[in-house]
């Protein structure tokens, strides 16, 4: 356990970074969805390696096989399964790394939890992992988006200090793929790229905030006390790799303001829709969306594997040095895009399912 | 479902503000634990309101019930079921919120979930509801200590923009409850006290951040890849009311830092365990435990309810004016510091279960 | 965990025999749903020891209290917690158990698994810890009749030898309560209560099967693979205190007819739905309902608590004797009829929400 | 949902008859456990189809490929996926099923349920699906078995009325295998082979009874009050294809004893172990397994699908006639002990990784 998220829309992911493949299984879907592998490809190769020089190298097209629960473009309800095979694997990129710990990474932690670790590669702990959730969620949004209309966009609004000034209201997917390091702040990008570009030279890295905006949420979804709504958002973003925090709303800076301040006033629009004057709260009261924008931020720590020699110790204790070999991203940030985009879209939908199943059904 | 959280150390809190009780039933509690009435109440004392001039006058003595599970001063391992009784209720108080909603709390969207509501108070949405997770808590944190001698401390680290000074890895339960206000900086807190009187008596409210670590913590709790313990703890802290913001380690801070600067190089000491020299990664690598600290910090928004006058509207969609009768905290933190000890507790008791029920069975 | 039921519709029980009291929290039901104490006790009374004079004399009037979850009549949509008082306790009846192993009773297991045990009673494995299921099944009922017209009814089929004819498409719940010991076959009836008396004057026990017949089922409910609706339902009542067997439709007799013979050939009704002809499936094909009637027939062994005396051992593993004092049911059958009503209640009731959550948000 | 089982041990499968292919994720496995591909391919043999004279002529050889979760022939403590192509399918056999209902069988109730079925094969409910039950299986023994020396033993008791004589304390695996009908009474096994070839010559079907034994189980295995040892057993088997009824021990035979004749008198062995003189409690009390041989029997129905001809109805509701082509078991038993191993292998290694994280962490 552990590798399953959801309840009624649920997603079980497998695979390591070097061996057969990665790849998910979705149990609970909703039957009669239309749905098309090059729907969820597209997801995919926003997610893939080597898809621009910001990113790893490593040459992996990331192709995607739907293996079950799928027929004739149609979910059938029951479980869909979906496998990438790893292609592009160098073992021998690691060898070093079989006794060597790197730094701020997953290697000693496996050791002590498993007493044994697949160190051709970053095993369960590298990013190749979330191909399954990438490829889940292309099919979770494309459920909010037939059955409410809803938008699930993110992207780099920070690299270091670099930050992108971007209206969550109205930002667009093409904006947002409208250049390599997905901020949709042009000029801002530029830099970004300049600055990741630079600092790979150095053989180091950079990390940064995604941000999220969720457009058109049904009123209603989230399950107080546990499962409200920003809890399981916040279980979601931050059980991707190399996140280090979280907010919904108006997160931290919102501490420092008073209550009369903060709060979101009500006020009813021409449609007669309750609306907030404000959106401090990020679409969530309560753990209940409330229709309005959710806004999330999220901070990815800069990329733990780099090349610049580190003082580290072996499995065995012996203190040594590394400077790790292979085709690491110097920054993952634009690749966490559609990440973060899909894990949103998984708790959604996830929630869309669940508030229909209790409160639908009494008329 | 969203009232239970846990797998193997699984608590289930049920009860509103007004109404018979509030309580929690535990299931999966290790047997032969010795645990007393009292150690749990000693947990709910401190998060009871009326403990203090800056909490709510709400007069609740909230003394606790243990309907079973307990068999002469020990854990049957069955079921152990608390109850606390609501004693000083007002319903009155909260007459005009029947209609009124109140700006960014939970009135509007639990109408919009159920088309019901308990209006005689906050319902489920109420602080109240925290009675049962401090009580589980208390459990859970004997367990843990027992275990392994982990000791779980939060404090209150920020209120508004006071903030205190405190070393994570010295700080003692003793200083954070030496004042009213739970921060273990004393010059700070008398400040904070200051300032929270003062915003309270002007009717409006305040928020801040609280941080909490955790020392002694066994290597390889955590289950990867969604139940991460950095995902787990998040989703456990931002489950509690007011919660915007969550960080582990160096947080939102750390993505100002290159990977050079950021990574916690390991070393070996003297007892020969592979320990890091800095811990930016919070306790946490890969989402398993490391066995340094675990350093949180959670960011708790100013309280909705006030008693200065906002724009609003009714349930019908009519505006209106509201100024909040009843008796709220002006500031939520000092209650909520016993909160987040409990999550934290329950969140570390399931995953120490769960990698004894995964990993200990083959030699 | 182990104590919690159902995903969507989801129960947990707790209490032991003796302690504080005994009850259920019930998370997931739909709001809105008008639900009386009344409704709830009035089962209750059904299971309640003392009701007859083949009951045990026990004499507990089970009278519940609603603590949480219900609001002017009506469901909240938030944990419905129940609780009944433990009354009329006599521990010194089970002295001698504290050290004496009831033979075929859950004595010598519970101290194996838990090391530990409430020897003051039957602890969990007492049939008291029913009463926060039967409290749950009428609600799950109550809703199920609601959305869909569905009857459930269970009834005494067989007492030992003595067996009862009943036609389960026409036998209502008047019939059912028309006698003490729940058969509809009158003149059976009064065979099997005679049956009781004796065997229970004789200090010993009887078993037998309780036939459960469900109606108006809509179609479509189950989730294969593990969650078929018969896995789902023989896990439910396989999970009641005493039952060696559970059957649905034609059970172990069917496999001694043909494919041709046994399958249940379908034709259209004058309403033009799809029915069969007959109903050896017993109301559900492939895991899902069909729309025929449930059919099921679960095996209950005789008490294992008599007053006869019998070889066991100590806890120490010394071999004695045993005469078990106290008020136990010479037969269970008659009490475990509104039981078996809940299990499935509840069964139905989690799967007509997780229909409905999976397969009704696409048109 | 509904496609995952187990709380630590947990397993999921997917696929379909006709499509990429089936497999299983198995989350919450031991890490560091020796097990080869050719361990996991024996059992796929003992349940693939033309394996006999006996079985569908279906032409698979189930060749299954580990896609991850192994590392060195070592578990990793990650999802191990496993996955079977289908080869041999032929998708025209179905085409007259696309409208007609096969009586008895899950076309009908997976069109009302999902409004779409993958009408090439049996889609979920074909027996193909068990695949993933007898490989995770094959992994849940080798468990046990390392740990415990746990021995799960299924066999034919009866076809039709054909009942055969065996010792389930001493009946050995090879025995059941020595003859292709799996049953361990040699002059028995003869006569229901010659039975089934005649009934399939008919173009009919038969059903029967497996029996299974476990021996060496640990004491303290099951969690009360749901998760009671026999109610998950029940779940397990009853989720099969085909299955129509359920016993632990007596079954329904005891409710023909008083309890006097019934109850499991203790006494002490050589070795100082609590043990019972009978075992009709089949080796669980208060759902707690008590250390003696778990006794189950399952009913098998004749399989649904016959070359016979039947009345039916089309997808359309229009009456018809319908002899079914195909390549179809006459009696799915013989295909079936593998499956009801493995079932009740993941079940006792689940509880067994669920009581050693609840009730080994206090000393």
């Amino acid at each position: 356990m552990g590798n399953t998220f959801g309840h009624l829309f649920r997603v079980t992911t497998f695979g390591e970074s070097h061996g057969g493949g990665v790849g998910v299984v979705i149990d609970g879907c909703p039957p009669r969805l239309e749905i098309s592998v090059e729907e969820i490809q597209w997801e995919l190769d926003r997610r893939r390696p080597g898809q621009s020089k910001i990113t790893t190298p490593r040459k992996e097209a990331d192709s995607c096989e739907i293996l079950s629960g799928i027929f004739e473009g149609k979910t059938l309800g029951t479980p869909i399964s979906i496998l990438v095979r790893n292609k592009d694997t160098r073992p021998q990129d690691y060898d070093e790394m079989q006794q060597k710990y790197r730094p701020s990474h997953a290697d000693a932690t496996y050791d002590a939890k498993y007493g044994i670790r697949n160190w051709q590669g970053g095993g369960r702990s590298s990013a190749r992992e979330t191909i399954g959730r990438v490829a889940a969620g292309a099919i979770a949004k494309k459920i909010l988006h037939q059955v409410a209309g809803v938008e699930v966009v993110a992207y780099v609004k920070r690299i270091k200090d670099i930050e992108g000034v971007v209206d969550p209201s109205s930002v667009t997917l093409e904006q947002v793929e409208s250049n390599i390091v997905r901020c949709p702040d042009p000029e801002c990008a530029d830099r970004m790229i300049e600055l990741i570009e630079q600092i790979g030279r150095q053989g180091d890295s950079v990390g940064g905030v995604v941000e999220c905006v969720t457009r058109n949420v049904p009123r209603g979804l989230g399950s107080p006390v546990f499962d409200k709504l920003e809890a399981d958002l916040a279980k979601a973003v931050m059980s991707l790799p190399a996140t280090k925090g979280f907010e919904i709303g108006s997160g931290f800076a919102g501490t420092l303001m008073t209550g009369s301040e903060h709060n979101d006033e009500y006020y009813t629009d021409e449609n007669g829709e309750i609306r907030t004057v404000t959106n401090r709260s990020g679409g969530v009261q309560g753990g209940i969306s409330n229709g309005e924008n959710i806004i999330l931020r999220i901070a990815f720590k800069p990329t733990a594997t780099i090349r610049k020699e580190q003082k580290t110790v072996t499995n065995a204790g012996e203190e040594t040095l590394l400077a790790a070999k292979g085709r690491h991203d110097p920054c993952v940030l634009p690749r966490a895009v559609p990440m973060v985009e899909a894990m949103v879209a998984l708790v959604l939908c996830d929630h869309l399912l669940r508030h229909q199943g209790q409160c639908s059904v009494l008329s």
